[in-house]
């Protein structure tokens, strides 16, 4: 499964979710992960976040594509990620 | 076509590039938009957006579903986007 991840966190929490995010996906822009996930990996990486975030104040919101041949991506502007994208 | 919209822009055209991204998408969280378009109005976006930022120093990502049958969301933490998402 190929996941996209977004998140909007309180200031406080933004560095260690991202630390933790980095850890199963790739960094794209200011707030926005992606990569393919297993079932497993893809549970993990929500209890880790369970964890760290603030339920009431944090929002983190997944996209999840179960076939990315029906996806596509268009940029504007300047592509941030340093590494390559794999769709 | 279903569309996400997600954008890291310099400080002094965020108000510029939300406020012309939500004439045409629905709010989601910070940085995040999304909604149906077609492929007349996803491209007058563009061209709108295209006007406003710094291809140098902004950057706007769109991903483009064509069939959202094959995609899931999943929340953690509150839900910020105050319109009903449409699917």
């Amino acid at each position: 499964m190929y996941v996209i991840l977004v998140y909007d966190v309180n200031v406080n929490r933004v560095n260690k979710v991202l630390k933790t995010a980095r850890r199963y996906l790739t960094w794209v822009q200011n707030s926005v992960l992606e990569g393919e996930l297993t079932e497993a990996t893809y549970r993990a990486l929500k209890n880790d976040l369970t964890r760290i975030i603030d339920p009431e104040e944090d929002s983190v919101l997944f996209y999840i594509l179960g076939n990315t041949k029906y996806t596509k991506r268009e940029l504007l502007g300047i592509k941030k990620g340093g590494e390559e994208w794999i769709y």
